[in-house]
């Protein structure tokens, strides 16, 4: 077994060693919410310190009740007894993998830990590009022709797995993309797992409406898509570690289900009791809670937006992010460049400049499934809102977050580093090495 | 992949239904504390209200830090840099056995995850019988002839479990038994996994000594023996999902280390932070939380012995429980009579008897890796405390807690029903089922 820690929280343990060496970080790798929690999840949490009962492994009644009626308001009926909690999308997604068996096929790119999670539970994933501005979605047709294939060389391929909106790309990708998967997928005969963590940060308009609408496959292909959630990105709760799966009410989600709670008894028993019991008033979104995300979204498209625009200006190309906080500039267009200046020809040896040079923590395309020689990285936004409690505060109830003084220190950083990276030769180019390297070993 | 719902939940998630149904219940199934939070750890996790950041794979710095402090108060000096943190050791253990691969060698009988955790990974668990009042640790000598047997058939055995305390028997390997254990691991190459979850709650005695002492393989092979720990049986905070590793500090424990925090982190990334928090706490053993814990451990003594005294006058035979809430009559003197009885001779067939037909709630042999003939069964003693918050504290701080109305109750009816199975022929033979089954499939 060689498993590497996951490379998001690698980049964000090779930033904090900086920041305690005393180098000037510019933290875009991680995809932390980077917000404070709110007062009223506070008080649950406390509310709940005097529960130490393990309690059902699906997760409490009310948790699960909670979680249905979050689904049913966005028009997935869904039965309390087909949702399953555990400590984070992520242990979740792991024992669905684990449960379905056979291979995967997974977007390229895509969230660092689906293709990581497949091989560790002994899969071969099989990769199938995305296009662009439908992040998260593997492209129909090649689906089609990836599966096909993989059966012909004798591989099982079981399930699909699906971001929307997307991480890393922070796109949506549209009705028509996510209709298509959905009906290859049923003709396959594939599980469609459907990571929706993001649904609730989709980016705000001018007049405060929805930039995109989110579909689900399980509207298009309900008898064979599980939804999973949690509460990491639309609260900032990552580190309370809650996540929901939504089972569907069909032969193979009752399948799902009796093997899923028996590998959920064996691995983790169930959340954090406390946490749970938070989770349990979160998910019915009283308003205070639905500001709160409002407001959170708006400051993650307005961040997301200034940061394309930076890029943008400095010659990549970059598929403008509608949702979340995360986008995806492609140094394409400057592939020479780089080469003459630097002689980087791959994605970590450009992360590995830009974080080894100017404390510039992204992640190259490769940790999301694209080939080492993509010049693509994933910049995460979220942690430019600032260090404390008091300036999350701040960015969040701004007019004009992009006018703070940090975030402004942070965005021209960040051109300065583009226009000396594009403009200067390195003096320490031998000491670039790849992020993942030296953190896994660290 | 066929994994049912963990037995000891399944029992615990049957008894609720019957609860629900009316049926009067005796809890003898869960390893659950059965105590209340302490105040003090109730104020920690809300102090830790606003930490919402995922934090370092390995758990934070203070927590390890006070982790290994409470080790090297145990004898065994602990670099924090080898201490891992996790969700409960529930999923420690589990990454340990994927990390570690090859097959595993495990007590019979012993605690249900560990088998049905290396099923999960893929191996074949081997069973080696302990031997009575020696629970947790395989004979040394069985144990060599089992893994030597193993590798001549081409099989590749990588460890062994060991569990002291011992859960399911309560009873403690003598010094003589875990250095022989050790030494057999140390010629056969094996890595010792030490769960030692159970550790501080060796019952007191007359004068409020420790009645045993408790020895873990690290003093006799401290190169090869990883140790699990947590706060779910000690403080009684299973619910709240936390549990540490202490890794040797030499070659096989950091080469261990690398390849779990690489699992880690694609599986569950890090322990809710808040719990976190109180955990460091908690593991500095204030005076308040060790007198806490001395208080359960006197209450846990007595209710074992209390209960053992009513196997044993039965007919049952048991070995003396001295630490933890557990103990493991053996029915086989019975086994003629439960025969002729109840037409039953398998310790499925017993306890599905008890549970159908008296609402008693225990685990048969079988579920601890031991032959479905045997006629075994592992009782919990720590839910007959009281249901209620306010009697689980009139037991701890009762003089005689034997004498409180509600656990004397419970001696009482466990007394009739033990009276009334060994003396009755039953009207409702046709409705036992045996426990896992059922509560898997609901």
């Amino acid at each position: 077994m060689t498993v590497t820690v996951s490379a998001t929280l690698a980049v964000n343990e090779a930033l904090n060693d900086k920041r305690r060496q005393g180098v000037r970080v510019l933290p875009l790798g991680f995809g932390e919410a980077g917000l404070p929690v709110h007062p009223v999840m506070r008080d649950r949490l406390s509310a709940g310190n005097g529960a130490n009962a393990y309690g059902p492994v699906a997760g409490s009644a009310a948790l699960r009740e909670a979680a249905a009626g979050y689904w049913e308001r966005r028009g997935l009926p869904t039965d309390p007894g087909m949702v399953i909690a555990g400590p984070g999308s992520k242990p979740l997604l792991y024992s669905l993998l684990l449960e379905i068996g056979g291979d995967t096929a997974i977007a390229a790119p895509s969230w660092v830990s689906y293709a990581a999670q497949s091989r560790l539970v002994g899969q071969r994933p099989i990769m199938v590009p995305t296009a662009t501005g439908q992040g998260g979605v593997p492209q129909p047709d090649l689906l089609h022709a990836a599966v096909t294939d993989a059966r012909e060389q004798g591989r099982t391929v079981n399930a699909v797995v699906v971001t929307v909106p997307d991480n890393p790309t922070g796109t949506v990708a549209s009705a028509e993309t996510v209709r298509r998967l959905a009906e290859v997928a049923r003709e396959l005969d594939l599980v469609i797992i459907s990571d929706e963590i993001y649904r609730d940060l989709v980016h705000l308009g001018p007049e405060g409406e929805d930039r995109v609408v989110v579909h689900s496959p399980a509207e298009y292909a309900p008898e064979r898509t599980v939804i999973s959630s949690g509460l990491s990105k639309n609260l900032a709760l990552g580190g309370w570690r809650i996540g929901v799966l939504r089972l569907p009410d069909s032969e193979i989600g009752h399948r799902l289900r009796g093997g899923l709670l028996g590998v959920a008894s064996e691995i983790w028993s169930s959340p954090a009791a406390p946490v749970q019991e938070a989770a349990s008033y979160a998910f019915t979104e009283p308003d205070e809670l639905v500001d709160h995300i409002d407001r959170s979204r708006r400051l993650h498209g307005i961040v997301a937006r200034a940061v394309t625009d930076v890029f943008t200006r400095a010659g990549a190309t970059v598929a403008a992010p509608t949702a979340a906080f995360y986008l995806y500039p492609d140094f394409e267009p400057l592939r020479e460049r780089l080469a003459e200046l630097h002689g980087v020809t791959t994605g970590p040896g450009l992360t590995g400049l830009l974080l080894e040079r100017y404390g510039m923590g992204v992640l190259p395309a490769v940790e999301f499934g694209e080939s080492t020689d993509a010049l693509r990285m994933r910049v995460a936004t979220s942690l430019l809102y600032g260090e404390s409690e008091e300036r999350r505060y701040a960015a969040l109830s701004a007019r004009d977050p992009l006018a703070l003084p940090w975030v402004r220190a942070h965005l021209t950083r960040l051109s300065e580093v583009l226009d000396s990276v594009l403009s200067e030769s390195p003096k320490h180019a031998s000491t670039v090495i790849p992020v993942r390297r030296e953190v896994a070993r660290a």
